[in-house]
């Protein structure tokens, strides 16, 4: 342990003369001192350090997807430094109630001075949003032109090159392809949750043509609510479909990936699938917590500059809302609760298969006994 | 005081057999327990109860609204009541997360025995959103019917009876129409607020036209941002067009009441305007609260049940995001920033405003001196 | 699924007509209605309904434990329905605030009413505090008397039986016991950790006696610490010293399961470990919260009444602040990191003795593979 | 407005060159890096950066408070101010759940590291308890030595020179002793006050005495417990009482400002007491909240690092405890619940007295009408 290291005093380690020196309002330089732009510097940089943090888990989790094998222990690890990225989040949200101590005319004060500076220069934010699988072509364009446009030529360029690099979602997506669970001596998932899903909508359908108490219309309803939903769930017993709605842009995680996902869902219970559904549990936290943020951010930006453009000329307002829906990058995880079915139609594991699962992720791949 | 009062305990005073004792899981009755079960029901009763809470505070808010003449002191309750709206709407939105430790897949397990029951149909939330002031007409429809449609006739009928009483915003209304501010001696708000903003945008799109920094085409684009920020203060110089945004549902607050929050909002910091201000800000906040909440909410139904339809055959996800814009009620209090100018472009109050304000608040209206 | 069930509807299911018909504020039946009363009433009913909950949660998790072989499945039950306990507890103590939206004056208003009642009479805190582990002698007296004293002598009884049943505590400690960490083939847990601490005592020892920046005062003091830390180590060495620690009612986990438990956090990165450490994780979190509730209300009754007696005659803050430290059940658990040791200095497992964990868990018991 | 002030972008303005590059982790210095070191810095550098931001908010407030008249306008800005301090703290004490995301023992893998540095030497922290009003002498003490040990003689002498100035305790006392509300003609509020209060004790002393309810033991209880209030209540009666218990260091505002904080809170509805009223609720607040946070830090601390003392030497969790109670600057804010009566046992102001109050805030101090 501690050797030769030199002391360290609080102040030094923290570099506290350099975090706590570098807030220079715009509107004390311009001679027009605003007492509530130190806020507005503060919190944001509170949001770049968090954003940074957020960054170190997340590439500490993308670091050990990228291996071919990934051990259940890493699994743990990356859980719960994606727990952290989860508290991180709460925080994110829960402190733009101190922005919000600014009204609207206070910032009046000062917004003028801050000419075409904007949060959507925030390259760790960018950087976020494709390490977490974010592509171009789905952002939503604000003032007619791609997001890029608001960086200089070098960090443009910074950007492109990351979205090369494979991001959470891919690496998560090809993990779920690589594991064994639908392939495995005996049983055939898709197969046995195809079987069990038709004779449930048989039953749903026979249940309500046999409604006594439902009238003609409403039985006529419900029926093509049913129609529905058993369509919904072909899609996803028909590799072909499930194409097409990606091809269509509707669906994004891959065939094989969707199965293994749902999968890890219906038998989670399994102490061998625990740790896995535990991490697509804290993926679909994050994306909903990253959701939340973008509407309480969006709303209050509305509050703070109506309808007006946003500082640096975006759009405001109506960009923010988009975004919340179009930019969720596991909107398929979410929507899996779609194809979930009760636990007590489940056909139970074989046993050797429990003992198959068991040996792939303690034995380290393929390895002898 | 306690003069014969019985002796009260504890459980006695809380009617806690009754509270205790009204959890019947129905999965618990048709044979096939679930342990999920009696987490949705408590929730949802503490959903109820707050519900309830809310209602006695904007009850007695409204009351004291529906007085011809509402004394400063009077206010200063109303904010507070409000202020505690406020604290039950964040934890209202914070104990979603409770409900998110219920998995889909345990939700399933008893989603099937609720049949018809549906959160659309809290008499008690439609209540509150009529109280606040959102009309039928406002309503995004659901499952192609109106919303009165989820409950029973004798239910039905007193919601529309409810909807001819004043809500908070038609009293908020005719309140703030009747303010002194914009008519006193010596003092035409509007024509001063008119001359200022000429002023301002002039100069600003001096400042666009003389920017050596700009290239041509960032100069237009500048310049048509500039024409539409003109054209949105021009609604506001004329109460015609005002009348005409009304009428085609893109504005709800009346004109002289508009104006009067806008003054509101400029003098804030005038200590007779200091209470009107947060009473605004109180009913700004609940707004967006409110909004948050259904944000949250939809995303935890989608969560949960995925895209498939809501208990009881809503359209789920879907209408709950839509009620997120169109169910807010004082908007127009929001979009207000977009009015405001900054403090140090305002002309002061005139002396004896501030004395006329003074003696309004203070001397129980016309009363001589 | 849903067979014969008669249709529910929101309000029947809910119960809604009891629970909204359950406030029935006592200055109203006195005649001097306080508008406040309503919310101290439903704040109230709230907790009582989340203790309710958590009481459903505990009781399945020791229902769980009371087996004598539990299997690696249901820990991870156990474990989920533990952190559902910890989001209620963020509720618990984050609506507090609501409360405090009522003034001490607006509380004296009624708080002459309630004569006698007192939260102190909540029988399900009773019964939760019991079935966590709380002994009547580790309690703090108040009133120079037994909580028992709150209590009908029907009540009394009733939770003097509660008492007598096994509670989370005890089955913690027995399982604990039972689990096979410290014995098995190859590796003496103790001897290994005992060997470690002290070469690394050792080694810190010289770091302060050869230290140059350090002056002799210094030196002495902190030698004086390290012999403080040493002594400490050595409690846990000896079974002996931890037993006549229990006596003197400042230890009470037992030496057996105190090892055990160092041994899991020690050890937590092994995937057959994981389950038991979020075990012990949620535990110290639930233990956690409890106090800083405690420790929030206490400062929340402070404001609220002074100094003077709480209602029913109870003594207020100074009993409360005192349960903060005193009530806590699962002190040791706390205090467990005192004895953690950098796990670059912790030998690794030998790879049996993984295997003989991995069948413990996966084998049902002593099975034989 | 912006004129020729040079176009600033988001990175320059936030200056996050500097911010983002000044996290350097000891572990990775001495070449063992530990993951969760990032984290344990960058929280740390936010809670500074919040820190700066609350003394911001508090220099504004101490320095309307200096002058020797405080028109009402202001006291409305200090008390959004210090608003804006209240929702930093419930940040400041949430995101400690962030802390907590690292484990004890991933703690270990770097605490050898820091070897001297503590948090006891943030000079910020120091700074805002010297500023709301901490005296040296209160402070606890811990490694047997004043809190000036942990820094260097040139911050040291900081430290006392900023003691000197008047704190926001002492402004506030000084400005509480200003107010008019004792003086004004035709009401003697001290009297008034004692009489109200001898009243209604010796009408709850005769309620109990009559009371055929209870039994002979219980009454002498309940009496001996009165005999407490009314000595409780007389310490408010009398000068010499208040001084003496000021010397005793068991109340530290003075007499004056005592009482006239009681007005404040016994009259708060009167719109000329709003204000103030709102003040030192803000006050309490910020007490409270920074009470909690001491809490829940110590039980976080003790949770980290068990009963081991803390980096730099500090005796940890003990220490951390102690000050929740002892470095409390407005415990007798907090303690005025103890003398408030019931609103209906008021009697009214005189009419002429509101007037005096109104002109004494609306035309600053002694000018003439």
């Amino acid at each position: 342990m501690k050797k030769n290291s030199p002391p360290v005093d609080y102040a030094g380690y923290l570099q506290l003369d350099r975090i706590l020196s570098s807030q220079a309002p715009k509107s004390v330089e311009l001679g027009a001192p605003a007492h509530d732009e130190t806020l507005f510097i503060i919190i944001h940089q509170t949001y770049e350090l968090w954003f940074k943090q957020i960054l170190h888990e997340l590439d500490s989790a993308i670091a050990m997807f990228r291996e071919d094998y990934i051990d259940e222990k890493n699994i743990g690890i990356a859980v719960s430094r994606l727990h952290r990225i989860i508290e991180i989040q709460k925080i994110m949200i829960d402190q733009i109630r101190i922005l919000e101590t600014m009204t609207p005319l206070d910032f009046l004060e000062f917004r003028n001075f801050l000419t075409s500076a904007s949060g959507f220069q925030s390259f760790q934010f960018r950087e976020l949003e494709i390490k977490l699988g974010l592509k171009t072509n789905q952002r939503v364009k604000y003032s007619q032109q791609a997001y890029h446009h608001m960086f200089t030529a070098q960090i443009q360029s910074k950007l492109v090159e990351m979205e090369k690099n494979p991001s959470l979602f891919d690496l998560l997506e090809s993990w779920l392809e690589r594991t064994p669970f639908l392939d495995l001596t005996g049983f055939n998932f898709l197969k046995v949750y195809r079987q069990t899903v038709e004779k449930m909508l048989l039953l749903e359908r026979e249940a309500i043509e046999q409604n006594l108490s439902l009238s003609a219309e409403d039985k006529k309803e419900r029926l093509l609510l049913m129609k529905a939903t058993e369509k919904h769930f072909h899609t996803l017993f028909d590799a072909q479909e499930h194409e097409q709605l990606i091809r269509e842009e509707r669906r994004s995680l891959s065939y094989k990936a969707t199965l293994a996902a749902l999968f890890i869902h219906l038998y989670r219970d399994q102490p061998i699938v625990h740790m896995p559904f535990m991490l697509l549990s804290a993926i679909v936290d994050i994306d909903e917590l990253l959701s939340t943020w973008r509407y309480r951010h969006a709303l209050m930006v509305l509050r703070m500059i109506g309808r007006k453009t946003g500082t640096g000329g975006s759009a405001g307002f109506n960009y923010l809302k988009h975004t919340t829906e179009s930019h969720r990058v596991f909107a398929d995880l979410f929507n899996l609760s779609t194809f979930l079915i009760p636990r007590s139609q489940l056909p139970e594991l074989p046993e050797e298969f429990e003992k198959e699962l068991g040996f792939y992720f303690s034995q380290k791949g393929n390895d002898t006994l």
